[in-house]
This record gives structure tokens, C-alpha cells and sequence, in this order.
């Protein structure tokens, strides 16, 4: 099945948003095993969508455009794509009923543009838009389908998910289920490598991997024509998928990150968490106070940047600092005890190093960051030499301080039992 | 002038990386008054590419090619441009010698599939590429020109700038000058109704907005064919425009961003800065130290998510929490005076408030933040109610709460004198 993907929008073009909608239809499309031929952004411009239509569905099965679905003048998809398709539009009561109620129920004014989006080509499939006034659409003639949904992404995701997928699925006759295994600290080539074997023996099993900084997300799809539990089938493959990547590196399944598997496990072990920070200045505690909830398990944060800090608030012993240094083994170990003892907590982190650009010497370049751990029991500390990575911007080596020092939480928490 | 881009490569169909060097390039050319008419991604296909050039240069002026310029077998991008231009690949002694001293310097050995890219078509105009092995190229015939350029930003980025604006600025002869205002607190359709009698007046001046949350950039390029003191006539238009804005919503020009502005300002004064966060949970002290040199003006940052850690370590006074709350005005007052008497700093901040998604009342919503800030000489408080904010998330709570605290610290020390 060809598929093509066109974007319409001015802003687009002239580099002031990010297509991100793109991005996301595409590794959707990717889980039914659909590759995406060909992008194409374009002006909010009747002829040229047109004639964009004309050629890509030359060899192109299916068009989903987004954008361009608006109230005013400017969006003219719904125009094009009705003219290429030698349609009209007609007046839909159920739309024009359902607009003007989403305006009541905001306490706004329908406009009369607002009517506009109320008209759809005859035989169309409409499809609901329940985060905003612009309805899509999905329409077919001679093999060629087109999908116009509405650019806002917080509307065209849900209606991506809710209607264009189990449209795709029903055509494709085919089922499709997904998870996502979450890994940190192993190469892209290396996991290829580890589930090569596994990939090999099943053709029903496809595998993507999305990387940001180390945390690399391995998605397995299982496509069965003829079995009915595909569950079942995939609970194993994702079972013998996490075997072969070595349980070192899967810090979880379907998480959305490493700070949501993070709070969920604090929550889950009813322990309370305490952050010290150097180098990263107060990342770490920013990331796990992303996760909504957080303030069950979070009871403080330090960002302890110069030494009389970390020795007025966290305990640190001034000849420690004397003698090590604020970089170092001995440092990381204090400032973690100290923040566990200050805050309480059960387990708490610490984070010092040299983040750079400057700062850095022969004996600790930029990028040595050490990363301590505390708990009532132990304390321990892993030194990072982050001055390996291919990117060595101080803010790559800050993410990695930060990841690399919750894979050490998540490692030390789920040791405890 | 008819521009388009072709960005080339799997891993941008997939939607495994989102395409930002599209929306550099798009950016660039508007200073040149250069819109992008369209883009196209593909895949590394030979054959693909060839088509899609073949059909673009129907209308197109240029054509910037951007990926498939690697050593292996997969990219094609060099030999579907010189095909399509019916030139022919020969080796360049420069390249070579560049490429193998590239990885001579790095103590890596050159591998025969590097010889690939010192191959180029016959008569195009080479591209050095300090930052990688592939050098890019201009081709042109026949009032066609393609603009070709490797895939990875980093080495992309500094090409545009080096190699492809001054050939633009050439082939135009004009002469262009940029700069930009940056504002926070006022909106778009504002910012561009108050410059609109500069811009009427001025037809050798253009504007664009880029907006980051609160953030605005106002981009202002200047473009003369006959004056040759450009930059003072952008300096007289960039004073106007700074006044019609409104110096309260001004806060820098050609600033990073708000915290670079806020640490240069820090270390112009000689203060130091000290920060007590609850519900952005270190979000603004990890801003503030993202920029490089923040160690000589960060002190340190509590965050005091429970209670208990606003009294112990910040001294709120546990009546204030118990007859107002965490989150109000007295409280904010109190962490933000605590924190200055903790740190010794000569400014501090606090940021208390709802960022949800729970935890919201009917007398304090979500949304709900109270920002304080407190010199030797006095505190203020602050309350914003970013409940009527279009977007209530999680993430743009806090996101407005850090830069409506930066706004307010830039304010307090401009005041001070």
C-alpha cells in the first residue's frame, strides 16, 4: 500500500512550527507495517494542492493530508481535495449541530465562517473532531483514498487514533497489536544484534527502535491474519525480547519514560526521595517532578552549586572538598548521605561533575561526573566518563548525568525488593 | 524566486527523527525574503529523487538537497542530482586530501567507501565540511540550481551559513541585515498590530514572530540595493521598535533566550542568584544553570515540595502554611525571604503553586502560582492564574511559571539600577 503524507500550512513552510504531526503518522503507520513513500508540505494554496494531488496519486494509493480544514478564507483542503475527487460540498446538520454546541459549551459566539466547516463533500465519511470545530473527512473514488484531518495536533492525534486506524486495519483485514520495551545504556546496533534471532524466527513480529540520548524505546508489532489471540502471542515475544536485551537494560515496559517508571515504583514501594545536584542544576528533579503525582514520592531537591553549599546545607566536610575536590567519589557520597539525612527520605541521589563547556583539567576533563546513591543502608557511587560521548555539549552530558543516575535509582530500588 | 527543499533519508519517513533542518533552511531564507514554496522528504532512492527533481524544477528556481551525502551504498543523493544534470562523477584531490586528513586528526583509519565522497560532479562548486566527511556542492544549468547539503544539523548548520547565504546574497545583490528583539508577556497579533505603522512606513524592512510559550522573537531584516551603511539604519529601526512594543515587554535583543539574558545581567551586577521552587520542582534553577558560565551567579536552589521541607529548610513558619496554605502569597514570600537568608544570595526567587493535572479547588484552581522575589532591601509577590491559559497542561504551567519568574527577576534588578 502506498502511502503518501502532505502537510498544508504556511507556518510550516516558513520554519516558524515543527511538523510534528508528520512524524507521528508516520510511526503509526509504521506499527501496521505501512511504510510512508513520500512527505510533502505545501501553501495553504487551492491549485497547488490540487495539482500535488494529481501527481502523487499517480502511484500513490492513499493521500492523508492535514491542515488547512480552518474557518477562514486561507483553508481551502477541504475545497481541493473535494474538487480533485469531482464532489460537492453539502450542507452536514449533524456537524453544524455539533459546532455550534462545542461554542456553547465554551460560552463563545458561532461565527458565521464557522458554517463553512459545516459543508463536505457528497459520500464522504466524516469524521468526529471532538477538540476543536474542524470535522475531517475520508474519501474514496477509483482505489485513490483520501484522509484530511484537521493540523492542531492535539486534535488530529485522538482522530488519527479513533478512526483513521481502525479504518486502516479493517482494509488491511489484518489484527495488530503493539508494546514498547523501554531500554537505557544499550547501543541501537547492539539491540538490533540481541533480537536479531527472535526477529528471524517470526515473521509475524516486526520490530523500530526510537533513540533520545540513551534511552532507546524498542516497539514490537505482531500482524496475525488467522489467530485470534494475538495477545497472548505477543506477551511472549515481549517476555523472550526482554531475555535477549539482558534485564540490565529494560528499565520497563509501555512507560512513557524513565521518571514515569521512576515515581511509579517510589509509589509502589511507599518511599520517599530526596535529590542533590551539582553539575545539573536541578534537571534531575525537574524531570521526576514532570510526572504528575510526583509529590507523593518527592520530598526535596538541593542544587548545591558552590562549596559553601554543599557544606552549609548538605553536611559536606570542608576538608573533603579540601582534599577531593567538589568533583569527586568522596563529594557525590557526602552530598547523598546529606540530603537523605536533611530531608528524611528513604533513598536519596546526588550529582556532581563538570558539565563544561569550561572548567575542565588533564586530571578531571569535562564530562567526569560522579553519581552517588544513599539509602539507610548503603551508600554507593558511580563514577561516569561522559568526555567518550560522541556529544559532548554540556547539555548532553547533563541528560546523561540525569538518566544515568535514574537507571542507578531504578537499579538500587528494585535490589531492595 | 522559486525555492524548494528535499530532505532525503528513511529515518525522516519513519518518523524515528523529526526534520529540523527543513525548518532552519525556511528560517534562513525568510531573512533573505525567500519563501519556501514546498517541501518534499524521500527516501534514499535513486530513482525517487531523479522523479522528484525532474517534476519540482518545472516551477523551482533552486532546489536545496539536504542527506544521502554518506559513504555507504544506501545514500544516492550525489549521483540522482548529477544524473539529473547530466554531468559526470570525478575524483577530487581536495576532498580526498580532507577527508583523510579528517580522519587522521580524529586517529581513525579511512575506510575505502570514504573514497565515494570524494567524488563530485563535473563543474559544480564544492561545499567544505568542517564538521563531517561529506562536502556538499552547488550544480546549476540552465537556470536551474540545486543546493546540496549532508543530512546531520550539525554539520548542515554551519554550511547554510558559510557557503549557501553569501551565494543567495550574491545571486540577489542585495545586501541584508538581521537582528532580533526578544519580548515575553505580550501576544503575537499585538506585537505585530503595534509595529504595523514602523513596518508601513519602511518597505526595506521585514518582520517575523517566533513564539516559544510567553516568549516572542521579532525578527527585523533590513534589505538595501543602494545604502551601504546597512547596519545603521537597522540600529534606528530596531530603537523605534523596541518603544512601540513597550519596554516592559522587551527584554534583551538577540538573546538566546530569557535565562542567558538573566545570567548576563546577574554577572554585569555581580549578584548572586539563589531559587526556592514547589511546583516547578527545580524547572527554573535547571533553566538558569543550562546557560554556561551560570556557576558565577547560582547559589543554590531548594526544592521544597512537602511542607515540612518549606519549614525546616526554607523557615516558612508552619502557621503560615497552616492558615493560608502552600500556595499563596504569604508562602511564597516567606520561601523566597527564607531561601536569601539560607543562601546568602543578593536576590532570591520562589515559585509556589498548582500545576496539576489534581489538586486543584474551586477557591484555588489549577493554574493557581504565586512568584516571589527578595532583595536585602524588600520582597514582592506576584500572582498569576494561568487557568486561562488555552493550554492547562501540566508542562505549560510550569513552563509559565518559570518564565514569568525570570521576567520578574529581570524586572527587580533593572529597577534597582
Amino acid at each position: 500500500m502506498n502511502v503518501k503524507l502532505i502537510s498544508i500550512g504556511k507556518e510550516l513552510l516558513l520554519g516558524e512550527i515543527v511538523d510534528t504531526n508528520s512524524v507521528f503518522i508516520s510511526e503509526q503507520l509504521s506499527i501496521y507495517g505501512i511504510e510512508v513513500s513520500k512527505k510533502i508540505v505545501l501553501d495553504d494554496n487551492y491549485d497547488a494542492i490540487k495539482e500535488a494531488m494529481k501527481y502523487e496519486f499517480i502511484d500513490a494509493d492513499i493521500l492523508i493530508l492535514t491542515g488547512g480544514l480552518g474557518p477562514t478564507d486561507d483553508d481551502v483542503t477541504k475545497e481541493a481535495v473535494c474538487d480533485f475527487f469531482e464532489s460537492e460540498l453539502v450542507l452536514c446538520d449533524d456537524v453544524l449541530q455539533s459546532i455550534s454546541s462545542y461554542f456553547q459549551r465554551r460560552g463563545r459566539k458561532m461565527v458565521s465562517s464557522n458554517l463553512k466547516q459545516a459543508y463536505f463533500p457528497k459520500n464522504c465519511k466524516i469524521l468526529h473532531n471532538p477538540n476543536g470545530t474542524a470535522p475531517g473527512f475520508i474519501i474514496e473514488k477509483d482505489n485513490r483514498t483520501a484522509i484530511v484531518l484537521p493540523g492542531p495536533p492535539h486534535e488530529m492525534k485522538p482522530m488519527f487514533s479513533s478512526y483513521v486506524e481502525p479504518y486502516l486495519l479493517k482494509r488491511s483485514g489484518k489484527k495488530i497489536l503493539t508494546t514498547n520495551i523501554n531500554t537505557y545504556g544499550i547501543s541501537e546496533s547492539e539491540l538490533e544484534y540481541r533480537l536479531k534471532p527472535l526477529m528471524a524466527q517470526n515473521n509475524n513480529l516486526s520490530m523500530a527502535t526510537y533513540a533520545n540520548f540513551g534511552e532507546i524505546r524498542v516497539r514490537l508489532s505482531v500482524c496475525d491474519e488467522k489467530n485470534d489471540d494475538i495477545s497472548e502471542i505477543l506477551s511472549q515475544y515481549t517476555l523472550k525480547a526482554k531475555h535477549l536485551i539482558g534485564d540490565e537494560f529494560v528499565y520497563g515496559v509501555d512507560c512513557d519514560n524513565m521518571q514515569s517508571a521512576l515515581v511509579k515504583l517510589l509509589i509502589e514501594k511507599n518511599m520517599k526521595i530526596a535529590t542533590a545536584e551539582s553539575c545539573t542544576g536541578g534537571l534531575l528533579s525537574k524531570c521526576i517532578t514532570d510526572v504528575s503525582g510526583a509529590s507523593q514520592v518527592f520530598e526535596c531537591g538541593v542544587c548545591s552549586y558552590s562549596n559553601r553549599i554543599k557544606e552549609k546545607i548538605l553536611g559536606v566536610d570542608p576538608h573533603t572538598l579540601q582534599k577531593h575536590g567538589a568533583v569527586s567519589e568522596q563529594t557525590a557520597r557526602e552530598m547523598a548521605q546529606g540530603v537523605l539525612e536533611l530531608s528524611d527520605a528513604d533513598i536519596a541521589v546526588s550529582i556532581t561533575g563538570l558539565a563544561g563547556p569550561g572548567g575542565g583539567t588533564a586530571e578531571k576533563p569535562v564530562g567526569l561526573v560522579f553519581i552517588g546513591v544513599a539509602t539507610r543502608k548503603k551508600t554507593i557511587v558511580k563514577q561516569c566518563n561522559f568526555n567518550t560521548l560522541n556529544n559532548k555539549s554540556r547539555e548532553s552530558i547533563r541528560r546523561h548525568s540525569q538518566l544515568e543516575a535514574m537507571k542507578l535509582l531504578l537499579d538500587v530500588i528494585n535490589e531492595q525488593k
